[in-house]
């Protein structure tokens, strides 16, 4: 696969799982895997779906604005999402999420991840 | 040095470096170096360089929000800029700025980059 394919692909079934079912995204992270979540940092799969499943929405959704994404080594891509998000009933944020995504043996995995809503106006 | 050594170093030389002398980002890229500045894509410190010299704004002003960095391998730290950015006598856009910083034979250079700015309003 090549850069463009797997970032596509990944993408495409994050966020459709992070909003129909977060448990699912337990596949993505490793023992080794790193999410920075506004200020907190989460290593390790475990630590990692704590803190996902304690997120208190009901609902999220996210509209896409951008993906871009660049070959890091021969086994690693980075890929860079901006776009708007929206929980229950509040107002939507914009929010910037940049992954490097490693392959494994036959399956790709989130090595590190940082999130941040951008919370002021233009 | 540690990743957040790095990081912190290395957003303060490059914002004043942008801000006052786009000449001297030339050093921190690299033959293998990729940008992708919103839609365009460049390889290579030449030709990112000439992307980087070709921008017309006559000023600019960076207003830092956030900074998040982690390791990625033994050599190279992801770095996450969040933030305002001012040109000329435009008004302000926020935007994102993603690094991955390799460290070479005694110096730290940019093998990564992607910049988007954040149109929408929250």
């Amino acid at each position: 696969m090549t850069a463009e394919e797997i970032s596509k692909a990944f993408v495409q079934h994050y966020y459709t799982t992070m909003a129909s079912n977060r448990e699912g995204l337990m596949g993505l992270y490793g023992d080794e895997s790193v999410l920075t979540l506004e200020t907190s940092e989460c290593r390790g799969r475990n630590q990692i779906m704590e803190k996902i499943l304690a997120l208190t929405y009901q609902k999220i959704q996210h509209d896409i604005t951008s993906v871009d994404h660049q070959m890091i080594s021969s086994d690693s891509v980075l890929v860079v999402v901006t776009g708007r998000l929206k929980t229950d009933d509040d107002p939507p944020n914009s929010f910037t999420q940049t992954f490097v995504l490693r392959q494994g043996s036959g399956s790709i995995f989130i090595a590190n991840e940082v999130f941040r809503v951008i919370l002021h106006n233009n």
